[in-house]
């Protein structure tokens, strides 16, 4: 289920957090250690980087577009997560540049931190393969709404 | 969201299933064709297998007991699925024998079935590497609850 | 390391495959079970499918043209399979329709036959939503070179 | 098919690494955007981590014995991957602990360096849930071959 920034403050969870999918282990979420491996986590971002990003006005319909592209990312493991666990992925737009953002990630579980992820997103030209400006719009969202850094 | 038989009911889905899974597609869900991937499906019947098994009381958490492995299975595809589409996986026992079961699932989005599947299962000693027989209360729980055949 | 008819014959695999993938197993393939997971075959045959189809000549680089689309698959699994285990899968066509043709996979290892699936591919024109015939070349290919049934 | 350092130093490709994984893209690489996902580059960094742990002594065997447990990972795009195209993900550790190792991972192919990831391995103690010292043995091997720093 997605989570608004009311449903994730109320939920007890600090911070400029944007969205959350709020869901629950999977039995394909986990590996031989039956916890969730490492991986799945990036799932779990990339998914709701995509519903962030789209209900933030991305349009990925016209590949012609400039695309937002993964140019790094980052991820720290607290605790094992085990199967059926209910936990909740957030999101927000931590910094700004000309082409580039850092998006933000945490998984909570239990009103603990599970794990805590960035990424750099560089808006991308993807047919002529070179970075293009940060839409304003998008620039003035990410610092108003997310409090982001410029 | 985990569904019983009487919200599947509800819902307008007809057939003597026991138990359901409602989500939405997910970006990881999809392939090159924008769509969900064949092998998708086969997850989303698994993951539901998983809950529907532990909730009828089979135990995964000793690995010595017998186990329910999948000897076969088959899938129909009816059309295709996008993202964030919301869908129903639901499940039911079709029929019993006497070391295996044979698991029905379908997809349901927009009332439409997107796709059946059917897996038999066999109870295994692992450790000895042979089918061993049913436990009689699965048996009959499968029999009474999900009108298996027998 | 895609395998030739002539590397297939001499690996002792009988039959009329046109075509394998030798591999070993990965971590990722397994599961809580320390095996390889059911789900896993699907992708070692779509894997093989698509290297397959376009070195029969489908182009899968224009969406615009007909494409090929699983409407059905089947798999049997005869036995686990493990960690740096080596097997091979393999594919042919093993019968042509109007509008649709069936291709028939098995995953060696050991010469023993650990699984033996089927997928029924119709040719859609994506953007209409509805099956179209399969074109001639591709018909005769498969009956002279996989020995199709018609 | 795994590489030595020989092999890897034989391909041109420079630095201390003591293992590689040489490989082509497969069709389940690939998202949307029909190149090689952000997240696969973490499969192929762990399936070639197990594979380099178990060849250096660690035994996965026993669930008992102090496992390796990534702690934090990392990873930069340089540019994106395609279906077919051959690949080497190459390993070596670069630094040792007390109680950890940190690896370090790149994708290479056709002489270019597509992606560079970093992990923090720690050694814990599953049952207690505590970090325990690295084995002296570990520490000497990584030292000695890997020219990890200490």
């Amino acid at each position: 289920m997605i989570w608004d920034r009311n449903k994730i403050v109320k939920s007890g969870i600090k911070g400029d957090w944007v969205m959350g999918l709020h869901d629950f282990v999977r039995y394909s979420d986990l590996d031989t250690y039956d916890h969730v491996n490492n991986k799945i986590y990036h799932t779990w971002f990339e998914n709701l980087r995509i519903i962030y990003l789209t209900k933030s006005g991305f349009d990925f319909t016209n590949k012609k577009n400039p695309m937002p592209v993964v140019r790094a990312a980052s991820i720290e493991y607290n605790s094992a997560m085990f199967l059926n666990e209910e936990y909740t992925t957030i999101i927000r737009c931590s910094k700004v540049g000309n082409t580039s953002f850092d998006l933000d990630y945490e998984v909570h579980s239990g009103l603990k931190v599970r794990a805590k992820g960035q990424s750099k997103i560089v808006m991308a030209d993807l047919i002529a393969g070179k970075p293009v400006p940060l839409n304003s719009k998008f620039r003035e969202l990410f610092i108003r709404r997310d409090a982001a850094l410029y």
